[in-house]
């Protein structure tokens, strides 16, 4: 029957769509990290939404399950098949036009497979800012930014990528095209379905395209570097940075000393650019479409007041650009000056913004008492609530013995975010990494209401079963295959 | 069995929460303008969450359908009961304590019974703004507000009520209680269930509580009131606007020339702020926390930038609170002044933000070509695509006769929204008087899959049911008794 079903599919899509040769095929079955290597009867790569809903309809009558994937690059292992090979994957790579941009209304729609990038740079063109940001834009697809809602840079000022949407169109698990594709700002016509389907990982449908919100391009930028006595004091200045800013902030990252000592000694072009050490400091980015009045005179009293206030110990602003990327560069350079260091056990956890600090002092202590030397590096978009809780190995321990206490940290870990009404995943995303995880710490109601969403959406369980929600009547995955 | 169940929904309550008086319990009963008189077992006033709960599981044992209620402000029939008396009607009003504010996380969490005014001010008591406002603001609820995702003034800059919510907490159908109040900014951790609850009106569970977002306060206002020779440049304004504003546009509103001129006519203290006539004009706010450097420097260059351009005609600056007050009293007096122009049939739509000129041309001339001499009155938020679009009757007509036409306008009306992918309820929600309107515009699709949330969620249709939705094998409403 499979054989059938695979037959017609290739049928739909063409030769070129249709990839079920080993070598051709193992790219679409690998975690890019090499976390997770699934197994999958083929990748299918349509070109159209016609085509992935002849696609959907044909795997629904066939009770073939689904994996949709975008750039594969995420980072829970959710656009991956399992190990079974009983699914096939379907790749919105070959889905990349930019359907419609519209200047005046703000809005950009495009395909699922478009290249992130591909759509920052379209926007540009047209005298516009696409905001969304992240490390992978370069291949990852928007498609995949929707069904992870993806945050990256710049979630501070402009929102999530379920913030940046406006609609949708949506291959649903019966092959239907849910045609959501609205450009409005205001729409208050029953429930906004579209919110189901943005950061659902591809378990209730198949994102084939959206209308996104674009924003008037900044031509004024403004980077400062600030330096703190006390971590307590972070969100005090955090909250006078939104005011003296008119709200124009759009980053604010934290970092610690440790992760500019290390960033000095394993990456070029790193420096301190203050005079002496601080225990904590944080990145600041502000920005403005127009140039009639000067970000730089609002950052510069911004400046002087928390530092009168005792609550900024000292602080540079870029005076040119190259300033500036220099001072992104401390930022940047902490991920790769860790790998330097030996293990990292990593979490992406988001707290109230209020809590940042003790969260972190907390945690620090926590994961201390159960591994003295350990080493943690708090950094990251703390104007958001989230941290990354990178912990270093102690000096000189096996890194492989360290690596071993992993699901251990998590748990300290996660138990402080637990405290503090937090997330375990501010931005990645659930998938297959931290589904189990996430059935330790939302509550059993919460995971019943996401069932009940999922089986009235995909009765059958066909849309990326076993990612973020384990299956009904299991209870460690994906029957017995996982 | 019914008078069993408010026996005991009594006793829950407590007789200062069980109102079945004929007198006391009439205003819960008729929607404020009188447009629907229903009726109901009794008013139910619960006092905490658990009150909530306990009467929604007594309501679910017994079948005993519920109608929730907030300020009873709302603007479409969706709080009031249908006729049959079937339902009770369960208000939030006691509800209504702030339970925290965090201003460094920049949040507040309030109960569904807190007057929208009310937190305004607790905002504004902790150096914060909560930006929600509207008209009804000294007497709706949160809870409604979150219910009908209210809109209002300042959504072009801080968004409609779903954009401001953190966190819900939630009675669901069956009387369990969904602590959803989270307070972060980031949380990837499967679905997003509080977006199925905004906006619902109540179809899907009783909201009773909800964390939301606080902003910098506004130290710096500045309103401008511009003139423009063709509703066709409106937009390419705006965007100008956005771009020279820093996107710190708090309003957009356009205003015609009629509705000026009956302004200046029937309502005291309105004057023309130009010196000659104009067609079309529009009022702009910008706001901003800072007061380090001038909005004002930047509005009088975007004004200079856009009359050399072309696109304004003229337009002034307001020097002082007093005279912007003047210049918002044109936009607040339409409304007032439209009543004395005789009947108005009344429309709140929303079109992509490049199309409001289109739509507005060409609604107008459809309306004229089947009752010539109507004066249409296209005014409001136009930054959001939000238009109302009122039509005043014809000189000399007679009111009734005029009114008559209301369905038939709607259907022109909403026929060239739908052309341009708009909305027919932009702001107020569907409720019962848009819901078979509702029907004929969303596709069979679309509705099918709010059916199946319903039916996911609220799977005995007790949460005031046949609102949004007709209820399952009607045609025409809820039972026979709509």
């Amino acid at each position: 029957v499979v054989s059938g079903v695979l037959d017609r599919i290739r049928g739909v899509v063409g030769p070129k769509g249709f990839i079920d040769e080993p070598e051709a095929l193992a790219p679409y079955l690998v975690e890019w990290r090499g976390l997770y290597r699934g197994a999958a009867k083929a990748a299918v790569r349509p070109a159209s939404t016609e085509e992935v809903a002849a696609v959907v309809r044909l795997c629904a009558e066939a009770g073939l399950p689904i994996v949709p994937q975008g750039g594969n690059t995420g980072l829970v292992g959710g656009g991956v098949p399992f190990e079974d090979g009983e699914s096939i994957v379907l790749s919105l790579a070959r889905m990349d036009r930019i359907r419609a941009i519209d200047p005046l209304n703000h809005t950009i729609t495009a395909e699922a497979g478009c290249i992130l990038a591909d759509l920052q740079k379209a926007a540009d063109e047209h005298d516009r800012l696409f905001p969304l940001s992240l490390g992978a834009e370069g291949s990852c697809r928007i498609g995949g930014n929707l069904s992870t809602n993806a945050g990256g840079v710049g979630v501070l000022r402009y929102g999530n990528t379920r913030d940046l949407t406006l609609g949708l169109e949506v291959v649903l698990p019966d092959g239907r095209v849910w045609d959501g594709l609205r450009a409005l700002r205001k729409d208050n016509t029953g429930y906004d379905l579209k919110h189901l389907f943005i950061g659902a990982e591809g378990t209730l449908g198949i994102i084939t395209a959206a209308t996104l919100k674009l924003f008037p391009k900044p031509r004024q930028v403004e980077t400062a570097f600030i330096a703190l006595r006390r971590v307590e004091d972070v969100m005090a200045v955090f909250a006078r940075a939104r005011a003296a800013s008119s709200d124009l902030l759009t980053a604010f990252e934290l970092i610690p000393r440790f992760g500019l000592e290390i960033s000095i000694k394993h990456v070029a072009g790193v420096s301190d650019p203050l005079a002496a050490p601080y225990p904590w400091y944080a990145l600041l980015e502000v920005s403005s479409s127009q140039t009639e009045t000067s970000l730089r005179e609002a950052l510069e009293a911004f400046l002087a007041e928390t530092i009168e206030a005792g609550l900024v110990a000292d602080g540079v602003i870029a005076a040119s650009g190259a300033q500036s990327q220099e001072l992104w560069r401390i930022r940047e350079a902490i991920v790769m000056a860790q790998n330097h260091e030996g293990g990292s056990i990593k979490h992406d956890v988001a707290v109230p913004v209020s809590r940042v600090a003790d969260f972190i002092i907390e945690a620090s202590e926590a994961v201390a008492r159960r591994l003295p030397g350990i080493r943690p590096v708090a950094f990251g978009h703390v104007g958001d609530g989230n941290i990354h809780f990178n912990l270093s190995q102690p000096v000189g321990m096996d890194t492989k013995a360290y690596l071993a206490h992993w699901a251990e940290m998590n748990r300290i870990v996660h138990d402080a975010v637990a405290a503090r009404g937090g997330s375990i995943s501010a931005e990645h995303g659930i998938g297959r990494l931290k589904r189990d995880e996430l059935r330790h710490y939302k509550s059993p109601l919460e995971l019943e209401l996401m069932a009940r969403v999922k089986q009235a959406l995909d009765p059958g369980n066909l849309m990326n079963p076993g990612k973020i929600l384990a299956p009904e009547g299991s209870q460690n995955g994906r029957r017995a295959a996982t």
